[in-house]
């Protein structure tokens, strides 16, 4: 390993990258075989059939020495496609295509914070990599708590923050939600909805909709009212496609003309984009096992519910959170680290986060499992 | 399209973006089969074994719902393994990986100048994404010029430049170099390493071997006495991966550890790292046709050297820098334009640039072509 001589100092890096830590995943410490209910995957490898297709196309069609189309053209316009079935104005010209979510929500920082005074907000428990950006790129997250019942926005707080923001010289530009949560798996309430459309439209209200098919609800029929909206979706879902990292959103074209601007070039592979395109093109076939999750997703509410030293809450989506009863938090959290930690033991892999516990819906045999781990573990 | 109503503003959006435009390259638009010459990647596809085989393990062993690899284990071994080749004392610490080496350089830029005062300083003509990155992020470019005989870098007005920047508060950060340079085609002189080498360790030396393969010679032995300086490499050139994305670099762990926590957790999907494995366990077979580059660049040197209103430079890598000679620079650009369009009509694809043309080396039967081609338009 190259470390020698010890530099005085590598003072060309920011300082403040000393505070934070690389992300890691507790998966990839992993060897052996369990279910992996702890990063809110589909339980299901694309088909054999369409593995297949993919496999052809590679060998007979895609030329591994060029580079990909970076305009995602054929792409833009299959997603265009799927969106309309959601709202039959949008175009091409409505979509950009990143490296996952992340990539695009990196993107929206380098478009509105990076190098001002801006700050960004959340409402939190939330998706965490929207924090985690931010302070990569020297952006000011702000955070305000949800409700501890159903996990809506207090959305007094928010405006207090965005005022306080504003005066002292560091405005929000730009606003998380997700459609419905992660961790928490609420969707957005009417109320909650009626307040995003009133906010000053100098905020990005970035409309995270991961987990919409799980639901079934966008809020893309809203984006010609609002341009200040932007909804980002994935392929790492229900479209089964999170080893190919496809992630796209939906926008006025003043918002996707300036994130073209700011991406990668040749952000996306051409095997991603022909995964996706594919993945599109079946839409019919992979989407069949939306109603299999809700329904196992259902019975697992029930299942878990009904046991008294849990609480569990509804989910609008692929997953569940709950949390273990208990006099403090400190106690709650201690105590569910134990019980997450032996679940690993018996090969149940869930995600200790924000207080709570989050337990993928997996495959029914997974999910059986799941139970009786979890419910034999809380009878010990 | 949704681009109704007209919003007042989209102020949320950085102004500096509208200084911006978004990146794009001939070739998306272009429909017919041609030949590419224009993006100096390798003329020739993986074998169809190796291509059989990854399209066996995308159907066998990854499974597309689950995220990939966030850690890069076995492609930094591999990595590791590779570079070892040129430099014994190389790890798996030395090494990050990025979605091409694009990544990097924007996760470089994060990690040292992003909402700082800092600036980066490049060599002209050279790599334009250096300059596009940090215009994105609002780092502002500094740019020196190359001497015209063999395009070395200007060192005196370097120093210069670098004294000035950090009288004026914006202290350089980066500076950029490729070895060999892209478009000219020069590797990096002796005394232009002895530069670099007495350059103030509060500089991180960027040095871009995404030739390398090509010249043979590597900069990674120095490594161990510059912590301050970065490799970048990359699998889009002579491992013939341009569609997959696969970048790394070399560097002090102080310095990797700050890029593995400003890149996006997951940035490279599983079947790229599959197929950078497989690249690099079938090295020899796939640097094999280096020594065909080799010989065809010199042979189109040769001949495109002998023709009189040509001016050819010698290159250490896989293209050719060349230029019209005439009387003014305005003169040579309109006619090396018209010269680049003529060429496309009959399907050989250059690049313009940097008030040269680039001319990427091609299979041979390609090469012969485009000798043809350039030569016959010459006459006529």
């Amino acid at each position: 390993m190259i470390d020698q001589p010890q530099p005085k100092a590598f003072n060309f890096l920011r300082p403040a990258l000393d505070q934070l830590v690389a992300y890691s995943s507790q998966s990839e410490e992993l060897e052996t075989s369990v279910d992996k209910l702890d990063a809110n995957e589909s339980a299901y490898d694309l088909p054999a059939e369409l593995k297949e297709k993919l496999a052809w196309q590679y060998q007979e069609i895609i030329s591994s020495n060029r580079y990909p189309d970076g305009s995602h053209g054929e792409l833009k316009s299959a997603i265009a496609q799927y969106v309309q079935e959601s709202c039959e104005a949008i175009t091409p010209a409505n979509i950009s295509v990143g490296n996952g979510s992340d990539e695009i929500i990196r993107s929206l920082f380098i478009a509105t914070c990076v190098g001002t005074n801006a700050s960004m907000l959340t409402a939190d428990p939330t998706f965490s990599m929207y924090k985690i950006i931010a302070q990569t790129l020297g952006v000011t997250p702000i955070s305000v708590p949800r409700e501890e019942t159903h996990f809506t926005i207090k959305r007094g707080q928010a405006d207090q923050a965005i005022a306080q923001a504003e005066a002292s010289g560091h405005p929000v530009k730009m606003l998380f939600v997700v459609h419905p949560n992660s961790p928490t798996g609420n969707p957005l309430s009417n109320a909650e909805i009626d307040w995003l459309k009133q906010l000053p439209e100098e905020i990005l209200i970035v409309i995270d909709e991961a987990y919409f098919e799980f639901n079934g609800h966008s809020l893309v029929n809203e984006l010609p009212n609002y341009p200040n909206w932007i909804i980002l979706r994935t392929f790492s879902k229900a479209f089964r496609l999170a080893a190919h990292r496809v992630g796209y959103c939906i926008a006025h074209p003043e918002v996707i003309a300036a994130l073209e601007k700011v991406r990668l070039p040749y952000n996306l592979p051409t095997f991603s984009q022909a995964a996706a395109i594919v993945a599109l093109q079946n839409r019919q076939q992979l989407l069949a096992k939306v109603s299999e999750v809700q329904n196992e997703r259902d019975k697992l509410y029930n299942a878990l519910n009904a046991e008294p030293r849990l609480k569990v809450w509804e989910s609008a989506s692929n997953f569940l959170y709950l949390r273990l009863r208990g006099e403090s938090l400190e106690e709650i959290n201690q105590k569910q680290a134990e019980l997450v930690n032996a679940l690993k033991e018996k090969g149940t892999l869930l995600r200790h986060t924000a207080n709570g516990i989050r337990l993928t819906v997996g495959t029914p045999a997974e999910n059986e499992r799941t139970q009786k781990n979890l419910l034999s573990y809380l009878d010990h």
